[in-house]
């Protein structure tokens, strides 16, 4: 099942707040409730996010009663705002969005053509996520040998895009390879992603791994015990400055200052080469109930009224990453010029 | 009330696994419930932990049956072996039982004299340590500027010593100092005691704090939200390379990359000029219960099965630190010279 599809005129995704206790679709018949469940992140994941948009779109074309191409232009002007507001840091989401915009831009058609035109252009977005993905991992899966043992932080498996996933299928690629691999899987706080659904998805594929805090991943680099480190993208610059999940910088460093290689594995539409460089970026900062909401001995983990701050992403400068992966091969520094021949 | 106290013959401390959701007092009539009260964190801290072992040497004396000094020496020595293994990293513990261990060594009385000379002595290391804290307080201090933003981990107040505390003791005096100061607190996974315990006591100072999770601290770094950072120690080893709770490592790479100094507070009894350097020091891997134990809307973080591991502490290296305050002054780089200083 993929992590987000268009089923009888609606969009459904997988619910990944509740994994992986509890395994539930959910089912939306708005653009405006697609936009909220971003927000919300029942779907989260650079990839996961570009194909949610873009199915939001071709749902906003069906829901609109505009009768008339014009009128239906402007109805997706409005509900592209809408969507592109729902999360700032991805770039997939506004690169989706404006793919599906265009479509509408150019059709000659009917309004019910247009409709037609939208979903196809959804559908073909998300089947091209799934094979950038494929093509991804062999490119990254050649940087993985036998025995390695690797970092891994957030989730960017199969649930983190359409199918298969960045970071994590280039590891599940290489273990279908037949390569003996051990993952320490960050717990990714606060949301715990890593804990929650990267371990879920690696169970799955018979993977070994053991989950770690965040802030125990320098003393295993330093220990010598992990030799390569992977993680996704939510937003790359034209220097190759990374924008990824909360804590990849830190990682970042630690891998750095123990000579082990950092991977960034990152599909072209995540790479926004209108920045010059990361700190160009939005990084988002969510509500602080997500860092104070865990139970620790069934107990709050903080005073009452104890607050608490919440960004959800950083940029990692270029300088500390050993390569970027991408579907057209891995760029290595000096990135400036390499990302630019991955994009084309 | 100290973290840790004599009373009625009986240690009793405060429970900080329940914290800050409980509070309650915890008494022990026998050194093998101290010890064990010492590996399950019921109380925790280095300076804390070396005062509460004192308690337990002297609990162990008035618990033998013994009737010659010779055989009380001989329980005693059985009791500074459980004691001593409770828990590896903080030298302060090996270095209390050891301390307690010569006056009875010493002593010419007869098993009662002894009795009380142990309890005497435990009585004295306990207040001596408050005693230093607060001179440490006082060289710590002078560090701290008006409108400081300060990164803090794990928890170094008057719960982690008898009282007041190490690096929390001196964020604790410049504040009533009448220094504004801010501090972020990194929630300190994966016991929290971060969260849990410095939120708490930062709550009843009345100091302007913010909770985050341990992976943000580079966020903040970078953005110049912070401007310095401090933390405490369990192990420093001759050349000021720093064994401290998990995470201390990554936060001061992260520190160090954004020109942001890192001070270690530091008790003299936590130095260990035995060692060399930090590699050398005993590193502690706890239950993988306690990563995986967490709730997260009520619900398992991670998938039946799952795997974790959970190293107490790391080491970092003297090269990322600005300073090491000790009660005697602050040793700076290099600290080979100035730590040996320091100690005297």
């Amino acid at each position: 099942m993929r992590t987000v599809f268009w089923e009888d005129n609606q969009v459904k995704m997988i619910d990944q707040r509740i994994l992986p206790g509890r395994f539930e679709v959910c089912s939306y018949t708005s653009h405006k409730a697609v936009a909220q469940a971003i927000t919300d992140m029942v779907v989260r994941g650079a990839p996961a996010i570009g194909a949610t948009a873009a199915f939001g779109m071709a749902l906003a074309a069906f829901e609109s009663k505009a009768t008339a191409p014009m009128d239906l232009r402007a109805d997706l002007q409005m509900a592209a705002t809408t969507l592109k507001n729902a999360r700032p840091t991805a770039v997939n989401l506004a690169w989706a969005v404006d793919r599906l915009k265009l479509v509408a831009e150019k059709s000659m058609g009917s309004v019910n053509d247009l409709r037609a035109e939208l979903l196809a252009e959804a559908q073909k977005l998300a089947d091209e996520d799934v094979t950038i993905n494929k093509r991804m991992a062999e490119h990254g899966a050649a940087l993985i040998e036998n025995r390695d043992c690797i970092i891994h932080h957030c989730n960017t498996g199969a649930l983190a895009a359409v199918d298969w996933g960045t970071a994590l299928g280039v590891i599940r690629t290489a273990h279908e390879q037949g390569k003996d691999i051990h993952v320490l899987v960050d717990e990714t706080r606060p949301r715990l992603q890593g804990a929650r659904l990267t371990a879920w998805e690696l169970d799955q594929y018979g993977i070994s791994y053991e989950i770690i805090t965040d802030n125990m991943a320098g003393f295993f680099l330093k220990a010598g015990t992990a030799n390569k480190v992977f993680f996704g993208a939510d937003r790359v610059a034209a220097n190759g400055d990374v924008a990824n999940k909360i804590g990849t910088y830190m990682l970042s460093l630690a891998a750095h200052d123990n000579g082990v290689p950092a991977y960034a594995v990152v599909p072209t539409p995540t790479v926004d080469l209108s920045l010059a460089h990361g700190d160009l970026i939005p990084i988002e900062e969510r509500t602080e109930a997500e860092v104070l909401g865990i139970q620790f001995q069934g107990e709050a983990i903080a005073p009452k009224n104890a607050r608490a701050r919440n960004p959800a992403f950083d940029v990692t400068p270029n300088r500390l990453l050993a390569g970027i992966v991408t579907e057209n091969g891995v760029a290595f520094p000096p990135f400036e010029e390499s990302l630019r021949q991955m994009v084309k």
